[in-house]
This record gives C-alpha cells, structure tokens and sequence, in this order.
C-alpha cells in the first residue's frame, strides 16, 4: 500500500482539480457515493465483523504519550456496551511530539499534503461500512443515515475543506522577482519568497451526534494547511473517529511523515480534557461543535487559537401558502423533516410559525389548529409502521432528550404526543416519535430557546409579516442553522430572503422533494454561516481555511 | 463629479482588474504614483493654501449624530496648534444610522463597491499634497515622506485592500442551478442563490503615526465587503483621516449612497471613546493599530466582533557577515533605516545582534565594538548636515519618546548619544538622532521589550547560531514585523530563514539598496504576518479580508 508523496499527487491531482472546480461553481459534485450499492458486496459484512472484533478490545493507536491507561465505556444507544478501550495520553508528551513533526508537513507542501489528505479520505471510503456501524451504536442514528452522514457524506465535505484550504494556500505563487522601476538607471530587484506557516495544533473537538461528518471540515482545513491535528472525540462517541485517527496515521506513515500529525486524545470519565487541551499553549486552532456554553467558554478564553466553533440555533420555518397540488407532499416532507434521527440534528426545524387568520392552500383557508392536525397526521401515517419508524428515527442518542420530552408534554397545547416505538432488531433501543405542541407567539418564553430533540411548536402568529419578523428576530437573538419558507406568494418568498440576508441564516423555500431543510450538500450548500449566534464559521469558505496558515517571506536582491 | 455606479464601474473595472492581477503574482505593481513630479505642479500650492484655510476653523461633516461640540486640540510636531475643531457625534444616533445605510450598500454588490472604493482612493490620490501636510503636522513626517507614506503608499495599500475583498466576494457565482442525478427518473434540481452579507459598522481605530497607511487596509477591506465604516482617529492625529472621511463621504452621496456609510468619530479629550464603541454591539469589525495594551484589552474584550490588531513587536537585524564591497553601503543603508522618521515605525529595527566573536568583512575579522562604531559613524555621516538630518528624521511625535531617550541614555554602553537637531523652517519642532547603545546577550532585562522611538542596541551574542536564537526565541515570545540577516554565507542565511518561518516574522537579506528593511510594498511584500504577537493579521491576504462578510444562502426547486 505504501506510496511515495509523488505518487499520491500523481494519484489525487484529478480529484483535486474536480474539487477545485467544484467550490468555484458551488454546482452539484460529489466524490464519494452515498449509494451502498456502488460499493463492493463483500463490504458490509466485512465491516461486520471488523466492528464485532473490535469490541471487548483495546483500540490501540500507538500514539506519543500512551500513558498506561484506559478510557471508554461507549454505550449505543441501540442497548449494548460498545466494551472498546481506548489508551489515554499525557498532553505533556504527545503535543511536543506534534510540534516536532511541523516542520516536515509545511515543508513537504500545499500539493502533497492535499494528496495525502486525500488519500486518507479515499481510505475512510473503502471503509464506509465499518465507519457506519461505529457512528449508528454512538449516534443512535439508523444504519443507511449513518452509512451515509458518517460515511460518504462526511467524506464529501472532508474534500471540500481540503479543496479551500489547497485553493487559500495557492493564493499567489511561492516565489516572485518584483522589479521597481527607477527613474534613471537601473530597476530595483528582490527575488522574493512566501511559505504557508502553518498556526501549530489544531485541536477538534467532537460531538456525539454528528462526529465525522461535523469533524471532517476542521480536520482536514487544518491538516491540508499544514497544521497537526489532535482529535478530542466525545466521550460517547468516540469509535468514529478512532478509526478516521487510524486511517489517517496509516496513510501519514506509509507517505513517510511523522503519524503523530494527527492524534486522537480520549478522555477519562469526568475528565473535563477538552478544556485543558482548549488552554494549551500549542494548540492554535480549535474546531467546536456542541453546546452553545461551552462555544461561548471557548471563544472567551481559548485566546491563543483561532476557535471556530458550531453552537445551537433554533430553526424555524414560516408557513404562509401552499399550493393544492404540493401541500400532501409539503406534509409528508415537513414529516420526515420533523422525524430524521429523532430530530437530534443541529438542522431540524423546531419553530413552525402560522398566522393566526389561516394559510391558503389551494382556494382553501386552513387555521393553525388545521394545519396543525394535517401535519401530525403526516408524522403519524409516515412513523405508523414501526420497522419503517425505526429506519428513520434511529435510536435517542442520549436521556436529555427523554427529559426534554416530558417536559415538552406540559407546553402549550399537545397537538402529536411522542410515542415509543419497538425497534425490531434490537429490543432495548430507545426510540421515540417527535411530539408537536401548539403555542401562540405571546408564548416567547416557550420557543425562543433550543428543545434539542424531536420537540416542535407551531406557533400562531399575527400573519405572515409578523411571523417574518419573529424568524428575523430569533436568528439574530438565538441563531439558526437552516430556516424555511412555504409560500406561493413571489413577494413573501422575497421579504422571508431579505429577512434572511440582515439576520443570516441559511433560507430553504418550498422544498416538497427529496432534499430536506435539514441536510446541506458538500460543495454547494453552506452548513451554518458565521452570520448569527449559532455559528462563527461555515463549512466551508475561505474564511474557514485562511486563518489557518499564514504567509511567512523573505526578501533579498536578485 | 456626479457619476453614476455604472459609470464608476466602466472607470475603474480596469483598475480593478491591474490590482487582482498583482495579487496573484504579488510582483511589482502601484496605482499611485509615489513621485511628487508626476503630480500637477500647482496642487502643491493649493494643498498648502487649503490647509491653511482649514485652520481655526471647525471641519464638518454633515454626519448623522453631530451633537453640537467640537472637539480637537492636535499640536503640530513642527510647533504649532493645528486649530482645527471636529463634530462630536453621540453613536446613538449615528451607529443606528449606518446600520440603516447598510442594505443599500450591500445590494449594489462587490463589483460596485469596488469601484466606488477606487474612486474615493482616486480622489484622495489627487488631494495627496494635501494628505501629506495633514499627515506631516500631525505625525511629525517630514514632508516627502508624509507625501508618499500617507498618500500614494497608504492609497495603494487601500487599493490591495479592496482587490483583495473583491476576490473573496468573487470566490463563487452568486447563482447556481445544483442538479443531483438520480438513479431513475429525474434529478433533483434547486437553484441556489448566495449574498455576500457585511458583517455590520467596521470601527477603524487609527494611530498617531501612520494614520491612512495603518488605517486603509482595514477601512477599504470593509467598506468593500459591504460594512459601513466608522473611524476613530487618534486624537493627536485626526486631520488625515478627517480628510478621508470627508471624500468618501463625498464620493458615497454622488453615486447615490448614504454618505453614513462612511463617518468620523473624533473624540473629546480623555473621553475614552475607542473602548465605548469598541463593545457597541453594531460594531462587528475592528481594526487597530497601536500599543499592545489596548490591543489586547480588544482582543479580550471585543468579543461581538472580528478584531485584526498591529500592536507593537521588537524587530531584530542578525549580523554575520558582509561582502567587502558591499559593506559601506550596507552601514549606510542600515543607518537611514534606524534614521527614518526617527525610527517611530512599528518596523524599525531594535536588535542588532553580532557575534562577540567578531564578524567577517571580507577577510576582516571586526569586533562587536568596531562594527557598533562604524555604524555610529554611518549614523553621524548620514545626519550630520541639520536640513538633510530633519528631511529624515522629521520630528518627534510626542514627548515619550524623549522620556524613553532620556532612559535609554543610562543602559549599556552609549554607541551613539542622541543630538537635537535644529530645524530650519520650524525652529519648535523636536528633532532628535537616534541612540545607539550596546549591551550583552545576557541582558535581555533591556532589549526584550519595545524601546518605541530612535533607539536600537547593538547586542553581542555567543555566535551567529546564538543569534538566530535569541532572534527566534524574541519574535515567539514578543513579537515583530520585520526581521533582517546580513551574511555572505548561505548556510546562514537557509537558517535564518528557517527561524523565519518557524518564527513568522518577514525576513529582508542582505539589504543595501534603496528599499529598506522598514519598508513593505503594496501588492507584493506583506505588512505583519498574524503568526507573531506583534500582529493577529497582515496587510493583506485573504485571511484579511474574508471574515468580514458571509455567504447567506437560499435554495429552491428549480
């Protein structure tokens, strides 16, 4: 498998270049099939197998600084122990290690390190099954959305932060002659010469829900700029990123760099390591994603790195007119919407603003309390079969959810109770339905904080000016990943767009079809966008790669 | 002057273009002439005549928000009161006034902006006899320096500020038709649609040195990306950026834009006014330049915003070596460097570090003592005539610097005492020589701080690698903008550079022409690196320029 650094480049630059074309046209592109049928039959069971010989083991990196000990503890939330180990490291010994191995990586260049990181995600491809089943018993999520999300999907947008941070590091050429003309005599001339610097470490900071497809972007933004990357995943899911740690060392030692580039630190119960790694003075970058306390703790006194970090929002979709032959469709979207691994996505809406006079649909006027009914009907009818639930709703990835739950059965009033529902395949799975409650928009208090889970409102408002003006209101005060609008009115879809350029969400309109406000397409949609309290980056743009390196020069006479 | 945007547009798009064509390459390129001959021979005398008319009288604005007081008071370095009175302004009302400007502003898009920003950076250009006496009286430049640093300099900096805001906005098309294939029947289509959002009022916090040169990159590098600028100038120094402020304002009103868009802040004496907008929550930009504390106090404090600082750093000269030949013109060259503008340039070297072992000049071996008195006597040699000496040095721009004289006279061995200088056009101005003292590598008590002003140390190390180490271990821990190495080895110099590179400073090499190691050019050299603690950001790249705006997206069934 070992390949020179010439060969990768010889092996990657197409990929690269497709990459490259791709975020300048922001069109459709995809490297990595999300089709589990492009990949090979043997694959799944293979990778079967490799998860169940994981298990009772220790999953050993062989990193700098394996201090002796042993964490875990991992539980799926489809009801078993994952039993897998994992060895603790000394910060004191495997950063050191880190930073010695620098100098090499910026060295070697912006080209290689694109194909090396390349490499290392075309390897996670091969292995998307095994990838699949480490993400579905951390996440909860169901087995093809884990395939996928942590799978291809992750991958995609892997690719395209290596595509940005390749595109910011070829800004302008390394070297250049710059001649001033004189007025009499000869030109001054300096040959002139620029190297990416790389900040140092960058530190990734995992989520439970969401651990590659939210890691990838800051991990490979980093690495392809020239920086070590030291992975702190989640304490509950930290197989996924074990083994995009392993792949990545893997490929780093058979391209003849140091494996310690990249790093994966997990940590003891109760350890509170993130934060401690957040304050070293080596790490100069942390990725974040996960609660909006510690984001704010980490913009606050992580000053020593660039943070960028992915908090909560409360998404919200505004509903003013739908047509009669799109509204069955619209539901069962909305529905599915509402469902996709229980709603325990940074996307899924949560607040459904209505106005109080009725929405149109068709020549029809439906109240809030219709509309309301239409779409618990939707959830009903698309989770009635609890095989097909399953499929959708995956697992409850954690009890808060369950808390939140009941909590949310005394607001408002419930227009969908959630429903627990018997997986299949595996009888001790928590799986839950969403719950719908019906609240008026006097109920602030209520709606204007995250019910992280499958918690939704709908809300009466005014009309449909005022539900605009509440959605604009919220992102700017409490943020948002995704916002949509359901309307057959050209002038509303245009004022719920300005609304959206002042307060900077991410806007769907009439999605009826099989892309959904919740998901974000590598290379064409931006997930968050930097603009409002949920997020201060996007994946991906330049502003998300270019404080990652810097230019360092030397000048002299030519 | 009325011209329409598309007008401005059709103008300046070839500019445009020049100036993103120069970013690529980062070869030579200038707008702006920086030779007063290619400047109409009259505009002097009217500069001057205009200058005087500005005298003893108050300079409005017409800003939203003049509360009806003037503030003012700046003292020429040359010794005279300026007797220029500025509108105060509340930011209750002028801050909700340039937020109420910015959709228009951000809906005219990039390459609109674009051409506006040429035009005001034109119009300054023309006006730029009359920049210098502004800057001169108020930063203490003598004239021709004040004429180039603050006018063609300082344009052309503004000029690659907007190149490279206008690439960043460009890194996509605004419009896309996203086509996902399907595996039977149709594919799934949406047209997508982004905006450039600004990020909200950029706060330019300016200095007292190089007010427009300090001050452009950040003020353009916003106004381009769709902010609405507010400059607080330094008290001793609001005339050059009053003068900016009036013909943005100007240019803005003509081709239809609220002038709010762009607006002075001066500010009464002790008010404290940088740190009270500073945590406004409309400002979402800042950019400063000046003394660590106060940078720092924004970097910790500014949280609602992006904040680029240039605060100070200690510049370090590693002296090894030097061609026979090539020896007088390199003390000579290095005396007009610790010379110019009485070394009051955040780039100025401090540090000159030299083997106590002695240094080779040609096949002569000279101590650490005789290097530090040739370069005495180069200082001496190049100001010994007092109008040549002030045509340098200028004057003295506030009475810290002779404090820190005064101080500077009883550390290690005096080198070179500092003289008064007498002026022969403005008998009050302060003129002062530089000092040179030498002290030992021991004493880093003395040299690893800033000695902001004409004083520099001549310190002896163990060897030339002892000196790449301290140079190192100085910009790690303090900081620098520029960085010098003179050795005829190339061994030397590939080490230097590499400490360059781990270090991130900007390295000059064996300097002897007329571009000096205090001096970056627009479009090629960079001005910071970012990788430093003298400076979280460069003049100017991506990393520069990117943050301040978002991409806001939606996307719908095509």
């Amino acid at each position: 498998m070992t390949a020179t650094v010439d060969e990768l480049i010889a092996r990657h630059r197409p990929t690269l270049d497709a990459a490259l074309g791709a975020i300048r046209s922001r069109e459709y592109y995809t490297r990595f099939p999300e089709n589990a049928k492009a990949y090979p039959a043997e694959a799944k069971e293979q990778a079967q197998a490799a998860f169940e010989a994981r298990r009772g083991t220790t999953w050993s990196l062989g990193e700098a600084g394996a201090d002796g000990t042993t964490v875990g503890g991992e539980i799926s939330p489809y009801g078993f122990e994952l039993g897998i180990g994992y060895e603790h490291v000394d910060p004191d010994v495997l950063l050191p290690a880190m930073q010695a191995a620098l100098p090499a990586w910026r060295d070697t260049g912006g080209e290689a390190r694109a194909a090396v990181c390349i490499e290392i995600l075309d390897r996670l491809n091969a292995r998307s099954f095994e990838v699949a089943l480490t993400a579905m018993h951390t996440t909860g999520q169901a087995y093809m959305m884990a395939f996928q999300a942590a799978g291809p999907n992750a991958q995609d947008r892997g690719l395209e932060a290596v595509a940005y941070g390749y595109s910011a590091l070829n800004a302008h050429p390394d070297k250049a002659v710059w001649e001033k003309p004189s007025g009499r005599g000869e030109p001054t001339r300096l040959a002139k010469k620029w190297i990416a610097a790389p900040r140092g470490v960058a530190l990734v900071v995992g989520c439970n829900t969401f651990p590659t497809w939210n890691g990838y972007p800051g991990l490979f933004a980093s690495l392809v700029t020239g920086n070590a990357v030291l992975v702190k995943p989640h304490p509950f899911a930290v197989a996924p990123l074990a083994l995009t740690v392993e792949i990545a060392r893997e490929v780093l030692a058979e391209a003849g760099f140091p494996p310690d580039l990249v790093a994966l630190a997990p940590e003891a119960k109760d350890e509170g390591l993130a934060k401690t790694l957040a304050l070293r003075p080596e790490v100069r970058i942390i990725d974040f994603t996960g609660s909006n306390e510690f984001g704010d703790w980490l913009e606050a006194n992580a000053r020593q790195a660039q943070v960028y970090t992915e908090k909560a929002g409360i998404n919200t979709i505004i509903v003013d007119s739908f047509r009669e032959d799109e509204y069955k469709a619209a539901l069962g979207h909305l529905a599915f919407s509402l469902s996709l691994y229980t709603a325990q996505m940074c996307t899924t809406p949560q607040n459904i603003l209505v106005p109080r006079t009725g929405i149109r649909v068709g020549d029809e006027l439906k109240s809030p309390d219709d509309f309301a009914a239409d779409l618990a009907g939707a959830v009903e009818k698309l989770l009635g079969d609890d095989a097909r639930a399953t499929a959708i709703l995956g697992a409850v990835v954690n009890p808060f959810i369950l808390e939140r739950l009941d909590r949310a059965a005394n607001v408002g009033k419930t227009v969908l109770a959630t429903r627990t529902v018997t997986h299949p395949e595996f009888p001790d799975a928590t799986v839950r339905t969403p719950l719908i409650a019906a609240v008026d928009a006097t109920d602030a208090d209520v709606y204007t904080h995250e019910w992280f889970g499958p918690i939704s409102f709908i809300i009466s408002t005014d009309s449909t000016q005022d539900s605009i003006n509440v959605y604009r209101d919220s992102v700017k005060a409490h943020g948002a990943l995704t916002a949509a609008v359901y309307s057959t009115s050209e002038d509303v879809i245009a004022a719920a767009e300005e609304a959206t350029w002042d307060a900077g969400a991410n806007l769907s309109i009439n999605l009826v079809g099989p892309i959904y406000v919740n998901q974000s397409a590598a290379f064409s949609d931006y997930h968050g966008t930097g603009a409002n309290p949920a997020a201060n980056a996007t994946y991906a743009d330049h502003a998300f790669v270019a404080g990652r390196f810097r230019f360092i020069q030397s000048r002299r006479p030519a």
